[in-house]
Order: structure tokens, then sequence, then C-alpha cells
């Protein structure tokens, strides 16, 4: 877990300089994805990668498990823009110490993943490294309505909704980092860690009804996301603390902060009109896991109000809040 | 220069079951680059890493040249498709011994390849690692006729061109690993090695007079390239040593073999039909370098032909080829 020496807010900051709008491109560097245009088509494009140590590690995971989450990850990220990921590349650097059994299970989750997407490997690059394993995804997709779902669209009177529950993944990798995994209730949790699946049935509810106006997924936690939602939207987001999804076994250790700020949620954080609450408290009723947990409004950043108070809650080394 | 694990064609094997043909998908693992349709237009797509250690060295590179170099090798994937780079995303996998002015001097040298091809940068990702640096590029572009050009186009009777020379890269590694950079008459090879931008106003004109049917850029070594464009094509080429465009320079120093099997040349390798050779002369005496080095023929596989006599070349090591 090296920190970055780039903050990436700021190397993204660096970079959207470098990237310009230029021909086609409808949403430069910046969101999960960008957004370009092909003949008549809006297609969308992102690439992130895992790294041993950092984003996964052989002790917790099964091979076939972190080829997923290679997929996972940038799945969501196509998805939070509205759009059906279509295409792959993946670039494989590998070190020695991997033998050729691993990296086959890791194509093998990768496989898995992409039948059930319906996505198309296309090709790639495989390095040899001196220590590092990583896997770098690249994604296409193609945009579902008119519009992205960019994190810049959040409206003024929006609601903020978020699927699933906060803080499992973060809580599962604790767990699997103290060695609790035998404990009552975990297993959940771990399983969310070791696979990131992102809530599909759900999303693709949310599509069909077109409810959302912004999105994001949450990958580095849930204020620092909708934190970054604001700031592109320049609106200010009113989130209450009681009606956030938390589950009972974080509060019943107090792990609260988890939800918070624990990344790795891949759950999606949206905001979403008036007019579409009835739809949503529709959906919810059907059993799809969505929680509606503020507002938005004017002004800037993110207030946390809890028991009608605002929380303060402060910035710690980089990129990770805290609950005070 | 760690080896990989996976011999990358049983690889590529392996990976084209994963990959299928799918929607959309025109051409997909085991070129440069893979071909898809969206919407009208035909795009292609490839991704290609650079490691340091295994493809460059901070001693013989200052950061702006692996910047450059991690463009060009996809550029010229593209190019060799017979496409025009459009947009590029780059993942870095950063050490915390590199420090953030190196990092900029990287992005800067990317910024200048971008800027003179037109390319724009749409996102990509920055990760931590715990030792290697590397920097892994993903490429679209847009084809410019009707067709592209597969290594698996070459026909009976084509031609064989070659651009600039061969060798030139590997001799200029090898200088500067043996500190003989003082040495008369190599910075021209230091120079290709430490920047290899693809010959693009040859392709320019390749291009504007549909010379090409099967393309290919050397990035392994002319003759493990241009087998693998026999393989793909089922056909058998037929090489006139004395046509090889071979520096004097590698000659004196009894270095020819660098100009067979030295690797990065990164000048494109094609096949061309008989209604097109006077077009390649012209192009040649406008002062173009293209050398015709030898015929397609009925059968398969690459024969080297020397002072009359087919010349056994065998394999040595993992894709590697040495002349008896």
């Amino acid at each position: 877990m090296s920190p970055l020496e780039i903050p990436e807010r700021r190397l993204i900051r660096t970079l959207r300089r470098f990237g310009g709008k230029g021909k086609g491109v409808i949403r430069g560097i910046g969101d999960d994805c960008a957004v370009i245009r092909i003949d008549g088509k809006l297609c969308v494009l992102c690439q992130d990668a895992i790294v041993e140590g950092v984003h996964f590690s052989f002790s917790y995971m099964k091979p076939s498990y972190i080829g997923k989450k290679a997929l996972y990850i940038n799945i969501s990220d196509v998805l939070s823009m509205g759009a059906r990921p279509l295409y792959y590349l993946v670039t494989l650097g590998i070190p020695e110490r991997i033998d050729s059994c691993t990296v086959k299970e890791i194509y093998g989750g990768m496989r898995n993943v992409a039948k059930e997407f319906n996505l198309k490997l296309l090709g790639g690059d495989t390095v040899s490294t001196e220590k590092d394993f990583f896997i770098d995804v690249s994604m296409v997709g193609e945009l579902i309505g008119e519009k992205y779902k960019g994190r810049e669209m959040a409206k003024d009177g929006d609601y903020i909704g978020v699927t699933g529950y906060l803080g499992e993944s973060a809580f599962g990798l604790k767990v699997l980092r103290e060695g609790n995994i035998k404990e009552r209730g975990v297993r959940r949790f771990v399983e969310r860690y070791v696979n990131p699946r992102p809530p599909y049935e759900t999303w693709k509810e949310l599509m069909k009804h077109d409810i959302t106006n912004a999105m994001i997924d949450i990958s580095d936690g849930l204020l620092i996301d909708l934190e970054r939602m604001m700031e592109e939207s320049k609106k200010c987001a009113i989130v209450h603390y009681e009606k956030l999804p938390i589950p009972e076994l974080l509060k019943e250790n107090s792990l609260e902060e988890l939800a918070l700020s624990g990344g790795e949620d891949y759950q999606f954080l949206f905001t979403f009109p008036d007019s579409k609450l009835k739809k949503v408290e529709e959906l919810k009723r059907r059993g799809f896991e969505i929680s509606v947990i503020g507002e938005v409004v004017k002004g800037r950043g993110v207030k946390l109000i809890k028991e009608g108070k605002v929380i303060d809650y402060k910035k710690k080394g980089y990129d990770h809040f805290l609950v005070e």
C-alpha cells in the first residue's frame, strides 16, 4: 500500500490541460470514462489497472477472482456513464515468480465475467516485470440513451440515491487482514471484497426507466466520490446519516466510518429528479437495493447531517476522509 | 530483460479462443490492432506497454523520450493497420523512487508526440507499484480506406517492401550498453533507439497511393515478423539478402544479424501487387526510403537467399533468430 507520489486529483487537473476537447470528444478526462462520438454513435472509453499488494493480494484472492476484479472495476466505470460494455483489451505485467497456471486462471476469471457481460476481448499485451504483478484493462462501451450520465450533471433539487450497502468491501478486507474470517456473519463482506460485481440488475432498472441525472461508481468511498460529483456539478449535497445503508455488523463494531470512507464499494451513487421518486420507491418495493440518502442543493461540497446536526469530517492524508 | 514465462505466440493462440468474433468484430486478437465496426466506421484498437529494465532504461533515455516511446509503439501499431490514430489512454505504474518531475517530463514527451499526430488523451489510471515502473497505452484509430492492412493479406506474386533501414535500433542499444557512444557514425543508431518515431511520411505515401496489401510493423525483428505475416497469410516469403537495407556500419562490424533479428526497428514491412511496383519505384526516386526485398510465393515460412543459396537460420531461444 505504498502511497502514490502524485495525488490523483492534482494529476487529473494537469492531464486535463493535456487532453483537450478536440474532434469527437464529448467528455474528456475527469469522469469514470471519456465519451467520444464515432460516426453516429456515442462511445465511452476507460482504462483502470490493479496491482498486487495495492489492489489485491494472492493471499486473499484466488487468481480467477483477481481476473474478475480487473474487469469489474472497468465495467463499473462503463456502467456508471450509462453505457453498455462491449470490448476490452488487457495488459498483464508478469514477474518470473508467477507461473503460467496462475496466469491461465486469471484469464479464466476474466473470461467468465466477459461472458456474463457479453464483452469481447480484442487484444492487449503481456510484459515481464521484475517484481510487480499488474493487470491493466481498457474498455469500450456504447451509450444506451442519448446522454451520458456524467458526474457533472447533478441538478438543484435532485435526490441522491445509492445502490446496495456501504463499507462492505472495506470491512471484508479488514476481516481478511485480521484473520477473523470465521466470525459470524462476515462471509458476505469478504465475498463483496473479493468479488466486487457491480449491481447490474439494479443498474438495468435505473437505465430502463431513465432515472438518473448524474452517476458515479463508489470506488474511493461515499464521501469522497460524492464530493467529486458535487465539485464537477458545482452543487452541494446534503446527506442524512440515518438514511445511509450501513450494514448492522459495521454499526455493532463501531466501524461506521468504513461506510463513509471505505473504498471499493463499487456501488452506484446517483442523483435523480423529483419526478422519478415514485419509480425509485416502486423499485425498492420490488426488492432492488436502493437507498435515498439526501438531496442536491445550491452551494458546494458535501454536508453530512446526523441527529439534526452537521458533522464535521475532515481530510486526513491523501484522499481519505474520517468522521471525527 | 527477464524472459517472459509464457511465449507470446502461444498466449495469443490461447487468447484467440477467449476472444471470439462477436458483434462488430472485424479482426480480433492476433494482429497489431483489432478492427471493429462502430456504426458505419471501422476503428482499430491496440494496447502496448513498456516496462523499465525491459523496454527502456533511465540511464539511456531522458524521461520525455520514454513517454514518446510509449506512444510511438502504439502509433506504429495503428498505422500498420492502415489507420489514423485518434485517441489514447495511459496507465502509469509508479514506484516511490520516481519523483513527480520525472512523471511530468514523461507526460510532456507524450504530449509532444500526441500533438504531432493529432492524438487526444482521454484518460487512464495512475497506480503505485513496489518496484517496476511501467507505461501502458491503449489507442483508438480510424481506418483510412475501406479495408484494413492485415498481416494475413499477403498474396501470391506480391512484392515485399520495407521502409527505412534494419537493425538500427538494436545497434543503437548495443552502442549504449557498451558505452561506445562517441564512436564515429553511431549517433544516428542511438537516436533511432531512443526515438523510434514511425516513418510517418513514407507511410502517408503508401496510404495515399493504396500500395499495400498486407502490412506489419517490425517490432521483434525482420525475420520473425515476416514469418508471422506468412503464417497468417498462409504463404511463403522469398527474401534476397543482398536487397536488405542493412546499414554499412553494421556490415563493417559483422553485425548483420541485428538487421535480421534485432528488435524495435518500428519500420513497416508490407507486401504489394505488381501493379504498384512502378509507383514504389517512383517513391524511391522521390527520396522515400523503401526497399523491395523479396516476393511472396505459394508455400509457408520465410526463405532467406544469399549469393543464390538458401540460408538456414535457426531458432535460438524464445522468438529469436540467428543466422548460422
